[in-house]
């Protein structure tokens, strides 16, 4: 990737159609960044004025700038632009940034204009941002390279927004001003036709100023580049994602940034499979970079939660919505609880939540005694501020090493200070027990994705060849065999004789079946006969299947009874080849309770997959059924990824059911099928 | 219910405990209180000092009041409490608030100084607030009767907070000041063992100036009462309804209050059928009042919202917002297209949502073009403050009566004046698109509540009698038939003779159960037999019956192929009669994917209710299946609904699965359980 220093710590700035005219995107650009402490230079070929900064060519201003001028600012239109950038380029400019709409996002002229922006970029080695974009801030520096200049009041702080609509990059850059937390860089990318999410990332891994990052995304032009930014990313800082579109919005989304508009579930599994933090919305953002850029847990697969609560209200709501999330609060030791109840009135609760009731000068000890139980490996604490009754800084400030958050309540006057007060600590404050929650949460998830973290598994060797053609039943299930996954016995089939030869062999009762790699649900098609136990049977449902046109059959015993799940792997456009589990039978499938993950996956990470599925109980012997054996189930799913790891052609595998029984697990059917044009 | 203007417009106030030690509750009370317009004295036996306001008794203190003495702040052991109460009751006193602990929440001890202070209470004619409460705040007039003096800095205005914690009550104060919205009245219930969430709606029903209730609601002790109050509430005033307790966090919920724990989901089920808004969590709550505090829209079944963003990203989020929230986002007609075209550059998203770029004066004319259209109900504005570019609230005051609703990111500093401004027009202001999502969702279901508002059912009569004793599947088939809900033709047999008899006269295949009221899982005893087409089958099948030790059978015609679900009627211990419908089968049930509605409901209304079930989607014909009937599925769950309310005998009355076929709704199993001591 590109430098991206010129872009976000450029020396000088050249702003490419300056204008006199005060409603003018050059004339709001140079507003913006009146602030800048280095050089601005204006730059318009019909109304110079070098007496006022404004030149008539960028190398004109290049040549009066005292500062070398790295960024150009184009504000011009989008048939002017390649061209402008080129002229800028040639006068030792580097970067470039393009707000104007006008390009991929409006049709097929639009997209000529940003071929030809991109073309002159890459021709001339400069990192574009844009176009399409409202721009970007880097507080430290006086930076604000963007039209909306209020955003010139956002603090400097330890934040990187990267969002990929310049609106919401605003917003965000607001939202975290008034939650009191500052702003290392934030950037809308735009149509990302140049600087793409994944460059702004490798940049920020980097950048020791920036202790979280807060990532926007709406669609993703490369899903392997933003995966592995992230994952490289995540080694050093913590990347919350917010991706949106969980609902149809795509006509919109299209209209908005020109981009292909990829599906929201498998955008989360790849984020999350790279290390990310998952939120849902912005306010969840807000939360957890709020509490990520203060602290970060130690890598820890269930990291347990001490709650201290000194008002009973909203500190049931904030456990309510942390059992909800699924993190831990453990119960206390006995040593714990015992120091307790030397330390708070005996109506109190003092198991984990600890409820103080009214705060006294104890809260402090309080909170160490809870900080030091074992089971705790972050404090959660709620309280109203009570200047008079309670210092909180102070005793947060007795903790020695535990990392805390803190939930506040009370006027803006109180919370204000203390908030910084604590920031001061390294201890995080929110404004609520739902925010207080979603910080929380986000901690403890960036400490479980750490510690899944494992180096990007090598390819392993897969124990087949590429299939030529897509396979029927039979062949599917040989390959499957071959991967390890068990299939009931089986006979395919030519005609009647071979048939009854099966049944005198395989175990009873049978499935008969039309074997044809062409037909696909078979059940829709009358292709399938169950409970087969004699030949007058085998000979009904033969005479079936040959009405329905079959010349095959697949003669297989039947499987005893067990839970049904689905899983597969498929190639998606974006972040290719990934993997799938569900639940069977149509209300799971209209229920859309499937998990998702990228491959390569290991077995350990994806037997785990099961677990974020709603109807997860009916894999843990529900009504007295088998357990599912997680290790098997991630081996399969593994072993599927692989595959199509392996062999470009193959589009997609899916068995449907692959049966959860007391004895393991079996496929029962299967279906494989290569691409309509084999991937190179 | 007890008048409650002497507890929250009290003329003069008693502090009862008042002391010289400014860390006791009497002195902060006090404190709290210094703003009261109004009298207020101090009382304290120990401490007399009449030159100072304090006195020796209460009467003392009201002989010495300009003012009436209507309140009475109770500083004082559990153990003195009730005394304390009726010497202020003697003494004139009206009303009293108890803040302290120690009572029902605290054990067998606590519970009888609970009931004592009742007591005292009831037999004076004294509306008790608390026990275990942090106090309530009338800020208009000058009123802070909590022990959290900061938040005397809330301001006045139309929103009411009615929180069954204290805690949660200044909780909600706080972030509603935030907001920039004003509070009527703001209390926390505590114990509730006098004045219940019921009481203080009652109050507000009649209070001109709340415009809008924040219920929070952990326990409700009585759901009827609850019920009616939210009822008779949302005739005048929207109830946004925020239950807590989704997760399981029973043990701490009772040692808060020492309530009883009801159900969740019932709780939520029964206050939307009452009227009220349902929200998920604190800061949806202040997003769904500040809004209906501003506006109600009309009632309707469906409103159409506008969608106008000046910044696409931040638009995009709100309408997926929207679109997960169901509600209706209509493309906007032919002439508001043109008119649009007109005004906004050729580039921008002009369907709904419509995307202006970059504002400009035009503006305004957009946002009348498309509150203009018919489709368009509500109209919802998302932008960032531009002040150079945009006055927004000159903007929305060409709006001319179409009600409207914003989103506004940018520096504090703007944003406070323009969402006041705005406010001022009676048009509401969030900070961010999900809080817009969740304000316009307010909007919306309160119009949709009202829409679908009726007066309660008359009792409709019941066409069966009460049955004396758990019934058998035959004798349950027969009671749901004359309820009007199909069954398949069937016999019930006490012998071979009986089931060969029925063999011949019933359309097969037949299905043969044991037939015994005291079995009801007979599936998992072997108790069912099916696809039984010939004498021989029948025998076999009666073999392993009466093996099983049936000694009577049901022979029953096996039903069409269709999608199974599961209906029932039981009885809540807080709300009465509740009807349930679900998915059938087990996959459904280990996602608990139920809809509830307390009873009785109309036929409309409950058919309804199969479209909250995240998997309706098998109910409208997925896979080529049935649709299902919605009124014949909402009557099946009235007549259950009303056979509970008629015969208080009955526990409950479970039809699993009733199947959704081609030809209509079949029962096909049925269980009605009698209570173990039957209901008065």
């Amino acid at each position: 990737m590109s430098d991206l220093r010129p872009l976000f710590a450029p020396r000088g700035i050249a702003v490419v159609g300056a204008s006199r005219d005060p409603a003018k995107l050059g004339a709001v650009m140079a507003r913006s960044l009146a602030r800048f402490p280095g050089t601005v230079v204006g730059v318009n070929a019909r109304d110079a004025d070098p007496a006022a900064g404004r030149f008539a060519t960028v190398a004109a201003a290049a040549a009066a700038s005292p500062d070398p001028v790295d960024l150009a600012v184009l504000c011009v239109p989008a048939a002017a632009s390649a061209r402008a950038l080129a002229d800028a380029a040639a006068a030792g400019v580097r970067a470039a940034l393009v707000c104007s709409g006008g390009y991929a996002e409006a049709g097929v002229a639009g997209a000529a204009q940003q071929a030809a922006l991109v073309s002159a970029a890459r021709d001339a080695g400069v990192a574009l941002l844009g176009p399409n974009t409202s721009g970007f801030l880097v507080p430290a520096r006086g930076l604000t390279a963007s039209f909306v200049p209020g955003v010139a009041t956002v603090p400097a702080g330890p934040v990187a927004v990267v969002a990929a609509s310049g609106g919401v990059n605003h917003a965000l850059a607001f939202l975290l001003a008034s939650a009191g937390v500052g702003i290392s860089l934030a950037v809308g990318l735009g149509n990302a036709a140049g600087v793409t999410a994944a460059d702004v990332l490798a940049h920020l891994a980097a950048d020791d100023g920036t202790r979280a990052v807060a990532l926007h995304v709406e669609s993703v032009p490369d899903g392997p580049a933003l995966v592995a930014a992230v994952r490289a990313a995540t080694a050093r800082v913590p990347v919350v994602a917010w991706v949106v579109g969980r609902s149809d919005v795509a006509e919109f989304a299209r209209s908005h940034t020109g981009a292909l508009a990829t599906s929201w579930r498998t955008t989360r599994a790849a984020l999350r499979a790279a290390g990310a933090v998952l939120v849902d919305d912005e306010r969840q953002l807000v939360d957890a970079v709020t509490a990520l850029s203060a602290l970060r847990l130690p890598a820890s697969a269930d990291p347990g939660v001490g709650v201290v609560t000194a008002q009973a209200g909203p500190g049931l709501v904030h456990v309510d919505g942390l059992r909800g999330a699924g993190v831990a609060v453990p119960p206390l030791g006995g040593g714990t609880r015992d120091a307790l109840s030397g330390l708070l009135p005996p109506l109190t609760f003092q198991a984990n939540p600890v409820d103080t009731g009214r705060p006294d000068p104890a809260f402090g000890r309080v909170l160490a005694t809870v900080a030091a139980d074992p089971a705790v490996d972050l404090l959660s604490v709620y309280a109203l501020t009570e200047p008079d009754v309670l210092d909180l800084p102070a005793a947060v400030a007795q903790l020695a090493g535990t990392p805390a958050v803190v939930g506040l309540g009370g006027p803006a006057g109180q919370v204000g200070p203390q908030r910084q007060a604590l920031r001061a600590l390294g201890v995080p404050a929110l404004d609520g027990p739902t925010a207080l929650t979603a910080a929380v949460t986000a901690l403890v998830d960036d400490a479980r994705a750490r510690a899944s973290r494992r180096d990007p598994s090598p390819r392993r060797p897969v124990p087949v060849a590429a299939p030529q053609r897509d396979l029927d039943e039979d062949e599917a299930k040989t390959l499957l065999g071959r991967l390890g996954i068990a299939t009931p016995p089986r006979r395919a089939c030519a005609g009647r004789a071979e048939a009854h030869r099966a049944l005198a062999e395989l175990p009873g009762p049978l499935a008969v079946k039309l074997l044809d790699a062409a037909v696909t649900h078979k059940s829709d098609v009358g292709g399938v006969h169950l409970g087969v136990r004699d030949a007058a049977g085998l000979d009904a449902a033969l005479d079936a299947l040959t009405a329905a046109g079959a010349t095959r059959f697949l003669v297989e015993s039947m499987a005893p009874p067990g839970v049904d799940l689905v899983v597969g792997a498929s190639r998606d456009p974006v972040f290719g080849p990934v993997v799938l589990v569900g639940l069977g039978g149509v209300v799971a499938e209209a229920l859309a309770d499937v998990a998702v993950r990228t491959a390569p996956v290991d077995a350990g990470e994806a037997g785990a997959l099961a677990d974020e599925l709603a109807g997860r109980a009916l894999l843990d012997g529900a009504r007295g059924g088998p357990v599912a054996d997680r290790a098997a189930l991630g081996a399969v799913l593994a072993a599927l990824g692989d595959l199509l790891l392996a062999h470009p052609a193959i589009a997609e595998v899916e068995v449907n059911p692959l049966r959860v029984t007391a004895g393991g697990l079996l496929a029962l059917d299967a279906v494989l099928t290569l691409g309509k044009e084999p991937s190179p």
